[in-house]
């Protein structure tokens, strides 16, 4: 069943939702014909399914059924905001692996990333992480802030925090449900005194890899890495 | 210091060696000189360190220093052949993340894929894994083989074994250096025919994530999984 993004908090079991033309476009690529069942996701928790109606330019959809899921509990990845290709991965594998906000660090060596995440671009990354929710049918997007100064951010930071850092060792125990703020380096990593800043906050050095991590690959292993120290990979 | 690639075998102290084209190529754009101290990898343990003599297209290496590295335990990734671009990026992600080995896997699910890899890709591959070694420095880079149908691989599959499965359990517990080869099926999955042959030849369906894991990123989880539930990655 195609999974088709509807507008947040707008699933009413009989209500008719026009669509936005980023996914009329795709149906249209996809040749859907009036009468076809879609699974429809709003990223902000809410999951139902439909039936489209109209056609063309014009299609609507009809919720047919809906409900809404619980958050999962906060797992905040806080990357460097460098090359914002690579970073797009990071805001895709973030939904994929349920991490519920992405934060674009603003960092001594970030600043020198020609191709580096700006305000310009962060709605185009929150978009990213909505198409990759259809891919792996999650309920919760991840949220996106635009770029914050490493400064900034600190005093905002919640529950365990993690830095990825080559020099630390092995990812600690979490409770089942534990939020979680990882920090991740850009390109050539924080500098040491932001390094300390960190520590200062209370970020514990962790290493997630058995050799240096581009930063996109930190993300998602510390991402991997707090659902097993969680214990919330049970069989379901 | 910038990582140059030689020739498998060739790092004695003493030896002078020629660069292979690609490896020239990097240094003319970077602007090298001579006199240069390079890093050296040869992808299969050595390591060491040289400097650059001649100049321009006949650039080669004097080795200083070369020591050999014991390889890392075996952790296979058989994944299915499908979509190259993203095949590369487990590869990438697999030498970073201290792999051994990568198998693309033909099954039934990736012939169907237009971009699937294929024979001629596998060179292209293995000069990927080698390129990511010099990002993070490894000193083996994970082996490529041929694509190879799943029904002939399974006989050959050694260690622990996981198949990555979203109706899994939690990645169990394992040695130390235990040897882990995981499965991870192409875009759409292994059949329900392969996971029963997968099943019938020990493999244990492991849950790497909360959602539906696309395969380069179940990939990329499996390896953090093998590292934490090997207990490797403590304080150096």
């Amino acid at each position: 069943m195609t999974a088709v993004l509807v507008a947040p908090g707008t699933l009413e079991p009989g209500a008719v939702l026009d669509l936005a033309e980023a996914e009329a476009h795709h149906l249209r690529v996809r040749r859907a014909a009036a009468g076809e069942r879609l699974q429809l996701l709003d990223g902000a928790g809410g999951v139902g399914e439909g039936t489209l109606v109209g056609a063309g330019s014009a299609w609507r959809v009809e919720v047919t059924a809906a409900r809404r899921e619980a958050p999962p509990p906060p797992l905040v990845l806080a990357v460097g905001a460098g090359d914002r290709e690579r970073f797009a991965t990071v805001v895709e594998k973030a939904a994929e692996l349920g991490a519920t906000a992405v934060v674009p660090l603003e960092t001594e060596r970030s600043r020198n990333v020609a191709g580096r995440v700006r305000p310009a671009h962060v709605e185009r990354l929150r978009q990213r992480g909505l198409e990759a929710l259809k891919q792996c049918g999650g309920a919760w997007g991840p949220e996106l802030s635009a770029p914050v100064p490493l400064g900034a951010f600190l005093p905002a930071a919640k529950g365990a925090r993690w830095l990825a850092d080559g020099g630390g060792g092995s990812a600690p125990p979490l409770a089942a449900g534990e939020p979680v703020t990882v920090a991740v380096g850009p390109e050539g990593g924080f500098t040491p005194a932001e390094r300390a800043a960190l520590l200062a906050a209370g970020f514990l050095p962790v290493r997630l890899g058995p050799r240096v991590l581009r930063f996109e690959t930190a993300a998602v292993a510390a991402a991997v890495a707090v659902h097993l120290r969680r214990g919330t990979l049970e069989a379901r």
